[in-house]
């Protein structure tokens, strides 16, 4: 239960079997930072270059694949005062026949966010006409985060997949605990890209995107073999599906969350289909990156006892 | 603003440019009831088939092609004690290779819910082995309602399109708005498949299935135009698309929050896009009919002031 | 075995259940003809309007639901020497970003194309820069045909289904066997926009559009029930099927080549899935309609004997 | 203009910047051999696993990112007498509720082929019921083969890109030239996966896997920045998209075949929307993969001079 203060000097911008930067156990806390999207850490300086870059990898001891890597992530706090946003939505997004409509010219450059710790808001630096200042409340969240996936593969933290990586969930806040896929000795664990607040599917390609401190714990379960990541926090379990179109996202999350019904709660699937039917929720990560990202969640209050 | 009381005597499969059973004017209201989608009425006898019959279609006077028709739910009251549900999940949810896992044997006929309003809760009738009795609030929401579509169609009350139809959205529920688009003379409105309550996107092809009486009171926008469904409830403004695929049903809920941004509330691309990109939340409707929902939403404390 | 020679008086913009032009029996001929997609006749004459009129329907005697309409298209012949056709791509067959750079401004209106029965080609009536008069051979096929869909739908020719609609592929030309479910009695079949030639896709939302003399022999398979239309050459079996995104329309069209494989060739799922898997080719009808189409193909030469 | 004869002694399962093997350059011929996609060899004997093993890297001396590799597929011979395939039909190819039907029992194992060069057919070692020995022609294809990918990723030989891959399309054969962007000094370009034969998408997950003896010479064309594969045959250009969806992968394919229209032909938006509205032609390479595969072909014999 070591509590590891990591000062990183380099940044990866895959997900893959790069060489660890920190050797950790389970129930050992790592305190760090990440830089934004852009490459730009806590003094604004640009130190690398995008997309996403990582803080990482931390070898996990004992990890193996077919293991469950636990995160907990402790504390996301943003450490400076601006962070910028993209304003033209995803051509993704629209209609095919809207797509000339977006904002296509001059005007769509990035904006920058005031971000203020001390009354948990951000607000536009620049008024915009109708919006103004526009001030919102701050939800800082973890935009893209994961472990080396299988294969040898080295995949761009552009994208996502089973392993995690560019999933950019609003979900992902202060006091969720995520289970990764262990897919290479080590697990190799990778964060990044924090966002001081975004909606749903960051469509207009960003969040508020901004430099963090972050505390995480790790856990480790062995030999417990998800195939895709899964979630919990004070309400809801979840599962998460990386993929495109949103109905193959749906699908993976959705089947994750039957293996997880079955195998740890004791269901049939007569009964899984029962309770998910009438309790199913899910939640829109990505809709931006090259995968999508779809949440399947269930409240725990209506959960049955685990086995 | 006269209140009718309109008792149905036949029901409709398709929304269609059917003969009406009642024309009424603006601000009127209207108590009648729906069928549960199998064709049960409230003394749990089978009056007519499904999918998913209508009471229906209702008249609007003076309602003409590119006017908004206004529905305010006024009330979705269950008027039976027992509901039925699915319980296989749709194998279109799940990967391809997990389908045949699913509750394909004799084990897959649907459960009894009772439902209570006095509790306002609903539970399993017989007991199952896990989840014994399985007691779940009441969450009473209208699955299929609409307007008859354009060009002289009639579309199944399996499916969905601009002008509603079959939803599954969990969030037409009681007190909420919903602002369809006239394609028709007199609008045609229709309105059928309470459930009592509902996962997200109704995977296991039902909610629990009741008949219900209905309160509901008409407005008419002359002109106004909208090309998808909106809505309104205390806390959010939403759009409404359905398609295949959910990115498709993406796109036409998020384009149709796009016009009515700048119609409404002035905002320009850049704006709409700075607003939607921090404050967007998407909810998945069914994502088990011919066509899936999404809706796309955004919370009425950070819009600014309509023009 | 009667030839029938019907001149239409009016049209459809729909598939349903419309009272029948003419009643046929099988193994009758009808010789009639089509109009353009836009309403204009043999005489270049707006007689009526789009999306893809319909001549129809036909009420086949002794047609019921669960029995196959065969149609044989024994010559589909333009019937007037001009057709239109549009330029400007689909935005939904181009990336998202690339949709701005298609041909928005005014040089998108239709092109007129010269139809030559003596040449059997088609060239430009007027020159366009690098492209000259860009004369191409004539492939003359029907775009939008088919039965009256089930359950007392009526469904806009733009789009197509399990009764077929506006399919738009280029298979369908003179020669070819057609065999739709059956879903009302008498099946109503109905037919038009014919198009000179058309690419793959249609995706500039037009072929070249033209009025055609159409002339086709009907029989009536009794009770042998397809789901999706299939279709007959010289060197093929194939089967269609409609739905978006193109991963659905292959999933249809591919379950109803293993249904057709099993029941009439007599092979088991793992013979199906040899053949398939080595000799199986897929044709792209329209990507353009709301509903996509794939054509799922065998070459006789590699079938077993039917069974 | 040096032929190397090279013979592989390890191969790779991701396509990355991996130690080349061999560096040669532009106009230089390599004639090697290529291992099936479990890893057996030319003697069948399994001399590393799958999936798709691949021969190389092999520099290409002077190539840089933005450059286009020209890759001349000069000759593909299966070098063994037995080759594998799977009988098993994707899950994903058929409709959601055909899933249990298909071959999920002891019945699904591997058919062995005989390859027969004499006579260029390849038969069923073992008749199968109603199939007997099966005789198909042979038509040997590279199932995967492309160049490591952008922003130092690897990427599984189970998948494919804009950098090539396993795009398993049937089109892939001797005589046929392949145009790849360049992502990475040198290009490295990898190769493997051969198929005596296969239907298009791959459908049962394998063609008849064997080993090849391949020749390929290779050229360079500086600065000239395709960003999806395209292709030449004798009566065809092609280009390339991977994606899932199928409808993306047509976006991306034809956005590409756009830009080379609009390069390489100077053709306007509205010519080349004219020309593909009348000419285009989609193949479907694989669709069975992680990522989809669409071509998008123009008949040489109706394009304009190149500019």
């Amino acid at each position: 239960m070591t509590t590891h203060h990591f000062t990183p000097t380099h940044y990866y911008n895959t997900l893959g079997t790069h060489e660890p930067v920190l050797r950790i156990a389970p129930s050992d806390t790592v305190i760090t930072t990440t830089i934004d999207a852009m490459g730009q850490d806590a003094q604004h300086v640009k130190v690398t270059y995008g997309p996403n870059p990582q803080t990482g990898p931390f070898f996990i001891e004992g990890a193996e694949p077919g293991d469950i890597l636990v995160v907990h992530l402790d504390r996301l706090t943003p450490n400076r005062p601006l962070g910028e946003a993209g304003v033209m939505l995803s051509p993704n997004v629209v209609e095919p026949e809207y797509v000339p409509e977006l904002a296509w010219d001059a005007n769509n450059q990035d904006v920058v966010w005031n971000v203020d710790l001390a009354t948990q808001t951000a607000s536009l630096v620049s008024p915009e006409e109708r919006l103004g200042n526009f001030r919102l409340p701050l939800a800082p969240m973890l935009g893209c985060f994961g472990v080396a996936p299988a294969g040898g593969q080295a995949i761009s933290t552009m994208t996502s997949g089973p392993f995690g990586g560019n999933m950019d969930y609003r979900g992902f806040v202060s006091g969720v605990t995520v289970y990764f896929p262990v897919f290479v000795p080590g697990a190799l664990f990778f964060l990044g890209d924090g966002h001081a607040r975004q909606g749903d599917g960051e469509i207009t390609k960003t969040g508020i995107e901004i430099s963090f401190e972050v505390q995480f714990t790790i856990e480790l379960l062995k030999g417990e073999g998800n195939r895709w990541p899964r979630g919990e926090n004070d309400t809801h379990i979840f599962t998460v599906g990386n993929a495109r179109p949103l109905d193959q996202a749906v699908q993976h999350a959705t089947t994750e969350m039957l293996r997880w019904l079955q195998t740890a709660y004791g269901l049939s699937a007569r009964e899984a289909g029962m309770l998910l039917g009438m309790c199913v929720e899910y939640d829109v990560g990505n809709i931006y990156d090259p995968a999508y990202t779809m949440v399947c969640k269930l409240p725990k209050e209506f959960l049955p006892p685990r086995v």
